[in-house]
């Protein structure tokens, strides 16, 4: 008998309806012999409903009285799903946060866990219990309740699984897997029967859509397996593993993400002096706008031109420093564009294959895309290119590299 | 400065608007400098709503998971009014059952409370919080969710004022206080300044509007001295407190408690033998059929006519009973009546007054009303009459017993 955490999100309990298949679900892996701990987010619609009326009371509600007040909406998924396994026929028990004991710092809003007291859950569980424990909230060491912030219900998946050393963490969810890259933009995207969780956390644009970056991180770093199914259909999902655990039969690359998200601003003529990278963006650090991709042209005759991207939302606020700055550093020039994508290649195997990204470039080229900047790290290389060439990119890239082709066959590069 | 323990029901918390307005009458109570703790029920209609959602997945919900579910109701309302105090510059922190430690016995759906742990409030209350408390839950010894049935909030608020030693616990409702008789039936009636807790549970039949009798009841036990009074109209209200502190100016009776809800199921001609009334009601209680008022007269040649009311709702059930048992016993008659009422003068007067059956049948009787059965306890005496006088008996002892004077005078009788 294994011991498997399953995690099923705000869409998959967001009718009576879907409660009842999710309990068909839980009670068949129970008929087979499973210990089970059933994580779950509150009913679609919930979360939203009940900071509505926090936001009715108060423009800013006390953090502490905001998880108070939202931390309610899995309890009443916990109690409606124990129900549901009960009318099976299968021994179920709901647990709050408080009553599992997921004890976190007192962030209120955004908590981190740091620790979960098993004795209880092991003893229901050896009792036949299927538990059914709510996601996303914990209390602090005063017994305040505490809430991860949104999604992090996947995070108290993956830390149940770590604390109870479950065979599995099971996250279910609306998709059957991770993709080689978006289905809706590609045909020919593949489900991968597994990745690395650090092709996971590469492949965030992408994953994210799919996993909680934080439970992924959580789940790397505790070993937990992880595998992503779909709520509703049946299916081996892909399961996120070790890189130690990977063959030498594993594709090159594991996918594409690609984003239109960002937005890029360009310093053109800066004086290329010592401290200018943290002249131009330390401002923007300070006004708490995040930074992607930086990228810093070799200097010529002194001067020097600075393109980084920004999310697309903060781009004018971006742009107001950098010209400001651009002025005390007597840059010559500042421009801004949002019509930009970032795509990027992921896959651990780019440490142990070379040409990954001269085929990427050649790839783009034959089709006509500008590269406007590049970027990379071990295991994923990203090119920012003109918006409207994004599905062309992203398609010519998919069959360049193999990634259409049954996905247990490797996709060799030049 | 004082400490008052303040109930709000479900209609008084039942939207944002509402959960405002008790907000500022809590602040003013708070900057009067009174140490306060605020009881809250669920938003009119929430329980309901929860307990909806649990009947759709099962026809008997788990007991167990029926309380985590509904216990979310109040714990909404706790957290809704902490921030409305907040946002009014008044500290507030909410409290959910099993943060105060209210702790009840096991049994689910209707636990009863069993300690109530002071410390921490003790301690929040010191450092000059408003505590606001989610009514009609606990916990039991193993951190399981309890709720005390319906209307517990009251039972809640009044344990808390005993625990916390509070100077008052004051239920706020949609009346300001407890009358004479109700006032949709008799212009007249007229609030009372205070009542004793033996006279408010005699007057249940009215009383229950207002206060859970439970409450009442845990309040006389405790001498917690209990305040009636309107959510959002100043006023004094209605002060429920022990009899011993009562001074002679108060009036013999208290008010005229009355109900259209009970049945007469009479047996004619039942032979006079000892057990008879056993025979005839042991199968009624063992049916579950709750009998109220009883009256057996005295027998003449050997046979004796055999009278009880039961819930109208049951008076086919019981009906059916006695017919069998009628015949087993050789009974003369069966009879079955549901158009009748019962009206009741309550008062502790009535220890040190005597006169007040015979008024009472005087007044009757002047205004042609036939009294079909009496039934007289220390503090009250009730008629069953036909249901079509109940508007005229009830006006004409109000008129007689002088319960539409000022509520200062004395109503002496006879």
């Amino acid at each position: 008998m294994s011991l498997l955490v399953q995690k099923f999100g705000g869409t998959s309990v967001g009718t009576v309806e879907k409660i009842e298949q999710v309990a068909d679900k839980v009670a068949r892996f129970r008929r087979d012999g499973h210990g089970l701990v059933v994580v779950v987010s509150a009913m679609a619609g919930e979360t939203n409903r009940l900071i509505g009326l926090a936001h009715e009371v108060q423009d800013q509600p006390l953090p502490r009285e905001m998880d108070v007040l939202v931390s309610t909406g899995e309890q009443v998924s916990t109690a409606l799903l124990a129900m549901a396994l009960n009318k099976r026929g299968v021994k179920a028990k709901s647990y709050n946060g408080s009553q599992v004991r997921i004890l976190t710092d007192d962030a209120h809003t955004k908590a981190r866990i740091r620790d979960i007291d098993d004795a209880r859950l092991h003893a229901d569980i050896e009792a036949g219990y299927v538990l059914v424990v709510a996601g996303f909230q914990g209390v602090d060491e005063h017994g305040n309740i505490t809430t991860l912030g949104r999604g992090g219900s996947d995070t108290t998946a993956v830390a149940l699984a770590a604390a109870l050393k479950a065979d599995e963490c099971q996250i279910y969810t609306d998709v059957d897997g991770v993709y080689t890259t978006d289905p809706r933009m590609v045909d020919g995207a593949k489900r991968l029967d597994t990745i690395t969780f650090e092709e996971m956390l590469e492949m965030a644009s992408m994953g994210s859509k799919v996993l909680q970056i934080r439970a992924v991180e959580f789940a790397g770093k505790y070993s937990v397996p992880l595998r992503v199914l779909h709520s509703f259909e049946d299916g081996p999902g892909t399961l996120i593993r070790l890189e130690e655990e990977s063959d030498m039969e594993n594709p090159t690359i594991a996918g594409i993400a690609f984003n239109r998200d960002e937005a890029k601003i360009t310093v053109l003529g800066v004086p290329d002096t010592p401290g200018v990278a943290y002249r131009i963006l330390g401002p923007v650090g300070e006004a708490n706008i995040e930074v992607d991709v930086i990228v810093q042209n070799v200097s010529e005759d002194g001067s020097t031109d600075f393109t980084f991207t920004v999310h697309r939302s903060e781009m004018d606020r971006a742009e107001a420093i950098i010209r400001q700055v651009a002025g005390e550093l007597g840059a010559r020039q500042v421009t801004a564009d949002n019509k930009i994508a970032k795509i990027s290649l992921v896959g651990v195997g780019m440490r142990s294959h070379a040409g990954v990204a001269s085929q990427m470039f050649k790839t783009l080229s034959e089709v006509g895309i500008n590269i406007q900047m590049i970027s990379t790290s071990e295991i994923k290389i990203s090119v920012i290119i003109d918006e409207k060439f994004i599905e062309l990119a992203v398609r010519s890239l998919h069959s360049a590299f193999g990634l259409d082709q049954e996905s247990s066959a490797s996709a060799e590069v030049s």
